[in-house]
């Protein structure tokens, strides 16, 4: 399956969001150590850094210098990877394979993993709570902080994960599957693009409710292309093992719209995204891109 | 084994931290049910709420009115219970019962025990970063929420578990059992307390200094009178297994100093914690009869 890599800028706030990661994290050195390296392999095994360029291009679009955007990013990828961390766990998904490398319980252990995704969980809040660049604007932090708190819990990714688990061996319709998703995905990208706003000083409620919109889209349109990817990609191009949603009895878009309407349905998302954040103009570039990205991702 | 129970002011204090926790948690019937139920199960199921009365005890202290501490006292209890859930983990204690009852995963499933944990730390955040009590106040819910996570973390509570996992079936030193525990349990106890003082407006840093010592001191207090328990009373006393510490050979207080050793390390924790908070005076009557408590705990 042929996509589209990011482009230079984008690539550049990738770069960055790497190198803030890798500072936020405590080093491996450091006592627990063991716990440490978990967290770290966790977090810094690669992966596309969706969530923190989601932070960046909105911060952008409002003019937020990076370095106002810098904690949020991290604390989003922290809060994505822990997910995973819980998500691979034999109980959950039993997966061995994740951005090409063995999962971190398969190299740590299931209880080390189990405490590396709660530590994890909590880094993210701390980093964001600690924000240096947003230490004069504690009533933006805490905002920031409670939209946060709510992407992760049970009406957000963690209610999604169980819904999730519910919906196994289940046959779900269309709307009972973009409902899961709109929770277990979507909750944190949504959350993403709006603590880019929120950082950047963006307060006003139409233009909150248009990133919202465009969130909620390009967060089922990236659910959609997983879908996608994981019936027609190789485990080795995937980085993940391929065909594994099918083989676990999951519900997938292809399986219950098809292959054709669930691209048609990727494309509409696509143009409900860019048109919410067409007022923005072209200050919102990298939000346009962000979004044909997600559409047109190779893996 | 004999001991004391708590007086009239803090048992009306675990009542209302009782109700606060069943208020702060989301409804069973609402969606994902499953998840809901799993978390109500974790948090509601009893205990002897010893972490939200030392917020409310701190708090009183100085002054504080309880609906100030009501908050505060509800996420420290919610962190404690979803450590509780993970801790009892068959990756991790393998534990079946907890307060009497079968543990979370025993009832739910591990993969929504694993949720319902996951769920509850970001609900402990969500909290108190939604205080009402203290939404004029965001530069103190901001220090209270980085309290909060710092004890949470890596160098709080999940580094003090690592360090338990990395214990088992070592022969530790008195220092290093110690070590454990102030990470382990001593984070959010320690947190418990400052919560409290922070809620209260007081930011004395020798104020602040005296109950770090004491909220340390009755941390390790709590669990040397925990292991002399395990090994001294039976199941049903305890409402979990007893005499698993030993079978499961993991290091104890008992273990490692003997039982006499335990019993006058413990009074001398004590004696720390109330010289500590001897400056208070009689404001601090609650934090003295809580210090009393933790030695002398029938359960």
């Amino acid at each position: 399956m042929n996509g589209i890599e990011l482009g230079p800028a984008l690539l550049a706030l990738s770069t960055r969001a790497d190198a803030a990661l890798a500072r936020a994290l405590p080093e491996a050195t450091q006592a627990p150590t063991e716990l440490h390296r978990a967290m770290r392999y966790a977090v810094l095994g690669g992966g596309k850094r969706l969530r923190p360029l989601l932070v960046h291009a909105t911060g952008a679009t409002f003019g937020a210098a990076p370095e106002r955007l810098d904690a949020a990013a991290v604390a989003v990828e922290i809060i994505h990877a822990y997910s995973l961390v819980h998500d691979d766990l034999p109980a959950m998904d039993d997966d061995a394979l994740r951005r090409g490398r063995p999962t971190c319980h398969i190299v740590f252990g299931e209880a080390m993993a189990i405490l590396a995704g709660d530590a994890l969980q909590a880094l993210a809040f701390d980093m964001l709570a600690n924000d240096p660049a947003l230490r004069e604007d504690p009533a933006t932090l805490l905002d920031m902080l409670r939209t946060l708190a709510a992407a992760c819990g049970s009406h957000g990714m963690a209610g999604g994960q169980a819904l999730d688990l519910a919906a196994v061996g289940q046959r779900l319709s269309a709307a009972e599957l973009e409902r899961m998703h709109t929770y277990k995905t979507g909750a944190l990208i949504r959350a993403s693009v709006r603590l880019g706003a929120l950082a950047a000083g963006c307060r006003a409620p139409a233009t909150l409710d248009a990133l919202e919109t465009y969130g909620h889209a390009i967060g089922l349109a990236f659910q959609i292309r997983d879908d996608l990817l994981d019936i027609q990609a190789g485990t080795a191009q995937l980085g993940k093992t391929a065909g594994k949603d099918a083989a676990a009895n999951k519900p997938t878009y292809p399986a219950i719209l098809g292959v054709d309407a669930s691209r048609a349905e990727l494309a509409a998302l696509i143009r409900t995204a860019l048109a919410a954040i067409a007022p923005l103009g072209d200050a919102a570039a990298l939000l346009q891109e962000l979004a044909r990205f997600v559409a047109e991702r190779p893996s």
